[in-house]
C-alpha cells in the first residue's frame, strides 16, 4: 500500500451540486454554504458557473456570489467557464482559477455539446491562451471516463489521450469524471494506470458518482493508485439519495469519512462540514445525500 | 493485487434482512424469496433463524419455510441457532448447517444476550458437539468487530480472540460483522491481517454494514487481504436505505456488480437478483436499499 498522505478535496457541490437540483435557491443562500464549506476546511471550491443562465439558471448569479462569498486566505474559489464568454465574466468577477471540460465519448459530446471532442478542446485554446495572459489557473475535466450513457464501454485509451490534450494545453491538473457512477474498483485503477502514462498522476484527480454504490470503493481504489484528489459534492447534493434519478456525486462527508479512517490528513472537520450540509439540504427541503452524516446526525439527536 | 478468483456470497436477507424489517411477511413470501435467490444463483441463504418468536417475531415460522422451499443441489440453506433449543428444533426441519454468533465487545454481549463473551462461547459447546455428531456444520459470527454501540472502540485482538474460540471449537468459518458499520478500509485490513494470524484468512467472512456507506470500499479492502466470503443482503433488506435508523446490510447487487466489474466469478445472475429483491420489496411496501436496483430498474423502465 502507497497512499497518499494528505488529500485534497475539490467540493462540487454549489456548482456542480446546485445546478442538478430542481429547487431555485437564492444567492444568499449559496453564500452561505460557500462560507460554511471554506469555515468547515474545504481548501477548493467549486463556487459557480459563468453560462447563459437560459441554460442552467441555476448558475445565475454566479457574479453576485463571487462578489459576496468571504473570501479566505489559502481558499481556491473556482468557476466553472464552457467558453471564452464565460471566462471574461469569470475574470470580471476576479476569479482566480476557473475549470473547463470535454467529454471522453465522441457520443456524449455530440449530444452534450453538439460538437467533436476535438473541436471542444480546439475551442479552449483561446481561453487557455486568456488565462495564461491573466495568472488564471486552469483545471479540466474529463467526462464519461468509465462509460457513456450512449455509447456504453469508453477505452482507457480515449480517456488518456483527451486528458493528455487537456494537460498539454495547460491544466494543471485533470480530473476524470465517472459521470454515469458504473465504474468499478478494477476498472479505475486500470484506467490511471493507462492515463498515468500521459499525466502525472499527482495532476490527476477522481471525480465520481454514486450511481451504483460504487463511488467510495473507488476513490479507495484510487488512493491505491496515488491519486491525491477527489471531487464531492457536501451532502451528495446534485443526485437523489435514494429515488429515481440518483445520479449524485459522491457526498464529501462520506469521502471525508473513508480519509479520516485511513488516517489521511486533509484538514476538514467533519462536524462543521455535515452541518453545512445538513442546513443546505433543509433550505432546499430535501434528505441529505450523505450517509455519514444521516448516521451521525440521528446518533446526535435520537 | 492478489483478488480472490472466485468470491462466495452468503445471503443473508430472509434471515437477517427481513428479522429488522417492521412489516409482518408471510411464509409464503419468505419461501418465494429464499427460491427467487437460489434461482438467481445464490449458492448458501440463511433461511431463518430458530429462536422464541416472543423475542423475534419476524422469525416465527421458520420450520414452515424451510419446509416449503425448493431444495436446489448444491445450494446450502442455513439457520441461526442461538442456542440447543433452536438447534434441535432445526434438526428437526433437517437444516444441515447452523449458525452461531458472539460478540466482540464485552458490552454488547452483555446488552444483547445478558452474558459475558466468555459465557457465551461456553454456551455453544453442546451445540457445537450435538451438530458434529448429526453432521451438521457450524458457520460463526462476530459482531461489532469494527465498533460498539456501547464500547466504541473494539481491539483487533480481542476480535482475533472470538474468531480464534469460535473457529477452535469446530466453527468452519468465521464471519466478522460490521455491526454498526462504522468501519473504514484501513482499519478492516488491519483487522483481518491480525485475525488471519489465528485463523486461515480462506476460513474468514466479511459481513460489512452501509450506515456510514463504507461497505464498498471494505468489501474491496477485504478482497486485497484475500478474503473471499462476503455476507450481503439482497435490497438491503434489514436497513432503511435513507431514513433514520438506516442500519442494513450493503445490498447482494451492489456487492455483486462491483465483483462483477472486479471479474471476480460468483456464477450470479444479476438481473434475475434484482427481480427477487424488487419483488420482496414490493410485498414489503418499501424502496429498494440496493443502488445498482434503482439504477438499473430506472433505467430499464424509464
Amino acid at each position: 500500500m502507497n497512499l497518499p498522505k494528505q488529500v485534497r478535496l475539490v467540493e462540487v457541490g454549489p456548482r456542480d451540486g446546485l445546478q442538478n437540483e430542481q429547487q431555485p435557491i437564492s444567492v444568499a443562500d449559496k453564500v452561505r454554504l460557500v462560507d460554511d464549506l471554506s469555515a468547515a476546511g474545504l481548501s477548493y471550491i467549486e463556487v459557480g458557473s459563468f453560462v447563459a443562465p437560459k441554460w442552467v439558471p441555476q448558475m445565475a448569479g454566479s457574479a453576485e456570489v463571487f462578489a459576496r462569498i468571504q473570501q479566505r486566505p489559502g481558499v481556491t474559489y473556482a468557476a466553472l467557464t464552457p467558453n471564452m464568454k464565460g471566462f471574461e465574466a469569470a475574470l470580471e468577477s476576479g476569479v482566480k482559477e476557473v475549470a473547463v471540460f470535454a467529454a471522453a465519448s465522441e457520443a456524449f459530446s455530440q449530444k452534450n455539446i453538439n460538437c467533436s471532442i476535438a473541436e471542444s478542446l480546439q475551442r479552449f485554446v483561446p481561453l487557455m491562451e486568456a488565462a495564461q495572459q491573466h495568472g488564471v489557473r486552469v483545471r479540466g475535466y474529463v467526462s464519461c471516463v468509465l462509460g457513456c450513457p450512449y455509447d456504453g464501454e469508453v477505452a482507457p485509451e480515449q480517456v488518456a489521450w483527451v486528458a493528455k490534450e487537456l494537460y498539454a494545453m495547460g491544466c494543471y491538473e485533470v480530473s476524470l469524471g465517472d459521470t454515469i457512477g458504473t465504474g468499478s474498483a478494477g476498472k479505475v485503477r486500470h484506467l490511471f494506470n493507462v492515463v498515468g502514462r500521459d499525466v502525472p498522476r499527482h495532476q490527476l484527480a477522481g471525480h465520481f458518482h454514486d450511481t451504483y454504490g460504487q463511488a467510495l470503493a473507488n476513490i479507495y481504489a484510487s488512493l491505491l493508485e496515488g491519486i491525491g484528489v477527489f471531487d464531492s459534492s457536501v451532502a451528495g447534493l446534485g443526485g437523489c439519495p435514494y429515488a429515481k434519478g440518483a445520479t449524485g456525486n459522491v457526498a464529501t462527508e462520506d469521502v471525508l469519512y473513508l480519509l479520516n479512517g485511513l488516517g489521511i490528513e486533509t484538514a476538514i472537520d467533519l462536524d462543521k462540514l455535515i452541518a453545512a450540509g445538513q442546513r443546505i439540504c433543509t433550505v432546499l427541503g430535501k434528505d441529505n445525500g450523505s450517509r455519514v452524516a444521516r448516521a451521525l446526525l440521528q446518533g446526535a439527536t435520537g
